[in-house]
């Protein structure tokens, strides 16, 4: 092989131009391929900027003519050449550097390749793991390398505006206390400390709490956070976070400094202005529109609540339910009243998965009659009714579930979202921005037979509220908020109680007493009785961002080297098995039954 | 309690200046003091920037003032008020603000605060678990925000620089595989893969050579490492790294640009010029003159090799290490000589603990006379020679350590430093750098009678070694190099190997067949076959570098939550005890005998 030995780089492969004609460059890459024409050999050469055709003939020079004949896909070059213009009949459009090309004068072989198991280029059709297998070549494909481009620029972004407003990066530990709530902790055995075990956070919560009652004020982290759940499609093991926290601020200031950080990191990155004030809805209002608390406001087609005017009905179905405390409510589906009845019968199943027992419809047929299953139990002056609250006009679908509210909103939520999909009614090129406000401080839970903190006991409380609190806990709430885009969750958080009498009543609401409280968050609670200041924050998932940034389907497009949803990475084989003596220098040993095995 | 309702902080506490006489301010802060004086109460309040004196008086607002007599120590308060200048017998001409002070027109109380533990003022002498317990107090104390502060701006003049320069930063696992080599993992149980264990990375150094060869061309991270090693004074379980790699580069190429980041991140945050280009030595160098390869620049006092003086002594001591290969080596303590015999004792103690068995000594006194112990042994006319070697003059001592050559290094190395903070000869407010380049490849393994890789296995090869690499192990050198500032080593790295011949010759010498080389670097050999550009890369402590740069004696200075050195938190008590169920979740058990206990 070749060394560069006397060669330097002049600039990137795609970075040559028109501007460059009759100069000398020195180029470096992988060879994306090689084609051998009229006597001379083409080799389109890549990097992470994009590719440059180098040109080798005997004539140029013979010694290189000759490397570039042992040359195959993906071999390592470095090129000494001179830019000339293309021919205007061999211009390629397509290509950035489509024409101009480079007279090679010096091709050294730095390295050879075996062949890859899939070709480096985009949207190719590979089963995941052997992509995953093989990381470092799929990370070679343009669209994978744009993404962590991307990745780094938001970050650069959010850390530029960040410190222009005043925020210190502060890193908070990894090998934390294992606390009871939230999620399931990864754990980490201490070897000086015998039996005991750290646990890698969930959220630098507690410590971003601790650094503003250090009086630190302004507080970002674009920090790692661990959580052993099972693995869905959008969840990693680990996974990044933007956290933020400030003080002396209240919600409408960290709002708006959010909204203008969301703003720039879009401008900056994908040139996309992001329409401010961002569009604001109450958690109450969420729910009863879309049945979620992260609506996808791309698109219309919000609840109706019809339950007043089916309360009265003979139809028993939805008779029983108004009569337990349920409702119905109805979505309309524009233009969709054509529906075959095999595709409504499909939509009945749909809704069964998300906990609806059934699925009335109504269409509005283009000849001004309307066709129902109910039509014999509810009659046609309801259901022509139904249809005005709706808003239907003539061809449009309405669809409507009757249920407990909270199987309501979520059954015809996604079937809002599905129909949203059936009808091509979301623009896929939009981001649709809104703030989810208000939230419930608590929630009750049948299970325990009491309310619970709906996102966490140090969430503060509405001023107007705090009345309620021994009261009717059922509706304080709390100053929680949610950055939501596109129906996903960017990012959310909350002013945190910073005054200990507000606190002691929170508890109390919970049924914690002070003793318990203790016990639970011993440490932090000490802190507060220091001067804590009026805090808030919040924390955003970059990897979901970025996704949604870049309208990827996975976050494992836009991670480096992710897992799989076993929590495998393929490439390294983690996890692996460990040797006894370092189980044994960590005092812990396998569960019998798996030694024996 | 009071709140902030209807008050916006108009700037910070210490941004208050001469300019803003005669407006109102909103401040928000903590009571730093409170003075009653002459009717009036004047509060010092503190936030992040610094102080201002807030004036509160009856006259002015009686609410306020009543609130201002309810205020102690580290009370939370939002002040408004009017800014005007002092009278000239009350400026304060030590404090940035000391020219003004705030009319108070209204005070609230935020919050209340017991008695801190200890004062919330620079050098306080509290026992340092006391500070790392109440560590949000702690970290309120002036010199420690400014601590935290000053390493957000290093690793924000690091970024910078980096991505004005092209690196792309790169988010790395941290659940990754165990490795055998290197220090001991901290590992971490797998839940959903059964007895399987993640390890902590100890650095992200296969990562970011996959990330090469997936031809990302620069890459960088500040990245969270952790090493399970006894902890001393300088070393934390988990540390912060800033990684670095990059292709197409050769050693000088990188050392250039790493000076130049250096440079930029010291004009930028101290306002220090690096003088460059820096200083380099070659690794034989460092250990010949100052028995280290992290020599202490800032001083001179180098050693002398006065073996070829003593070789044909009669003195049996000196003969006898000469004879079996060792050496005689000293250094010249300027205008020293009048060291008492009791102060030379202990220098012959001090060396003992670094495994020389003893310290000749030789003072050149002011009357011309000279004294030594061995002066009988070695004759006047020896020691003379020694003396004019080493350039020593009346008044200077000299010290003489004879042994093999890995002890000399090591003992007099250590006794060159004590004797250079003895004679005062270590300027503290210097930032001397040096590159120490050319580290040997290999080194001999007494215990293994093999030789091993000093650095890691992948280190490439000075081009003019090739050849030595069968015949003469011992002088192959590697294109290694470390920066070392003031004695410490701030970071190092190195180019890789990145051609699977030389690779392949490398593990031959160090006697690995390809079979175990396979089984002990399998997935990253099997990367290289897929065409791996040429690359190096560093990494640098940023925990020891901001130490140094801000001349404290503890990293624990310098992160926000570090860990004892037991890796004990002592505020949040981790590592703890944790469930059964936990641990059976996770498919471990603790050890038999810690079960028992």
């Amino acid at each position: 092989m070749d060394t560069m030995e006397g060669l330097h780089r002049s600039q990137y492969c795609a970075e040559v131009s028109e501007a460059d004609n009759g100069k000398e460059v020195v180029l470096c890459g992988w060879v994306e391929r090689r084609r051998d024409h009229g006597g001379l050999i083409f080799i389109d050469l890549r990097d992470r900027t994009g590719i440059v055709q180098v040109v080798a003939s005997p004539d140029y020079e013979t010694v290189s003519f000759k490397k570039a004949e042992q040359v195959r896909t993906e071999y390592v070059l470095v090129v000494r050449g001179v830019v000339r213009m293309r021919d205007t009949d061999t211009v390629n459009p397509k290509m950035k550097t489509g024409t101009i090309e480079i007279r090679c004068e010096e091709l050294r072989i730095l390295n050879s390749s075996k062949t890859p198991p899939f070709y480096i280029e985009d949207n190719i059709d590979v089963d995941e793991k052997i992509r995953l297998k093989y990381r470092y070549l799929d990370l070679r494909r343009p669209e994978m390398q744009n993404n962590l481009i991307m990745r780094h620029k938001v970050k650069h972004a959010m850390r530029t505006f960040l410190n222009e407003h005043g925020f210190i990066d502060i890193e908070t530990p990894e090998l934390c206390k294992s606390t009871p709530e939230g999620a399931r902790d990864y754990l980490v055995p201490s070897r000086v400390n015998d039996g005991k075990f750290y646990a890698l956070p969930q959220s630098p919560q507690i410590f971003k709490q601790l650094l503003m009652i250090s009086g630190m004020d302004r507080y970002y982290q674009i920090a790692r956070c661990f959580r052993d759940e099972d693995l869905r499609a959008d969840r990693q093991p680990e996974f990044t976070q933007l956290d933020m926290e400030m003080s002396f601020m209240n919600q409408e200031d960290i709002l708006l400094l959010v909204e203008q950080m969301v703003h720039y990191i879009f401008k900056e990155t994908l040139g996309h202005d992001v329409a401010l004030p961002i569009h604001r809805m109450t958690w109450d209002y969420a729910m009863e529109n879309y049945g979620s608390d992260k609506p996808d406001i791309r698109f219309d087609m919000k609840f109706t609540d019809i339950t007043d005017l089916v309360r009265d009905t003979e139809f028993k179905v939805f008779r029983s339910v108004v009569d337990n405390g349920g409702q119905v409510k109805a979505i309309n589906v524009k233009g969709y009243a054509g529906i075959p009845r095999r595709e409504l019968d499909g939509l009945v199943e749909y809704v069964n998965a998300y906990g609806a027992k059934g699925l009335a419809w109504i269409c509005f047929m283009e000849d001004g009659t309307l066709k129902s299953q109910v039509k014999k139990f509810l009659g046609e002056e309801t259901l022509q009714a139904i249809g005005e609250k709706c808003g239907s006009q003539t061809g449009d679908l309405v669809l409507m579930i009757a249920d407990k509210p909270a199987v309501v909103a979520a059954s015809l939520g996604e079937l809002r979202k599905e129909m949203g999909r059936r009808t091509n009614s979301i623009d896929e090129n939009k981001f649709a921005f809104t703030w989810v406000v208000d939230f419930p401080m608590f929630e009750y839970s049948e299970e325990e037979k009491r309310y619970v903190a709906m996102h966490h006991p140090f969430t503060a409380i509405r001023d107007e509220d705090l009345d309620k609190l021994e009261t009717d806990p059922g509706h304080v709430y709390a100053k929680a908020y949610d950055l939501v885009l596109n129906g996903v969750e960017l990012g959310g958080g909350s002013l945190r109680i910073y005054q200990q009498d507000i606190q002691q009543r929170v508890f109390k609401a919970i049924g914690l007493t002070p003793e318990e409280a203790d016990q639970k968050f011993g440490f932090l609670l000490r802190a507060f009785e220091f001067g804590a200041p009026p805090h808030g924050g919040l924390a955003f998932g970059l990897d979901r961002m970025i996704m949604l940034m870049l309208k990827r389907k996975s976050i494992r497009d836009v991670i480096a080297f992710p897992k799989t949803q076993n929590a495998i990475d393929p490439m390294s084989e983690a996890p692996s098995e460990v040797t006894k003596k370092q189980l044994h220098e960590l005092h812990i040993q396998l569960e019998e039954d798996l030694v024996k095995k």
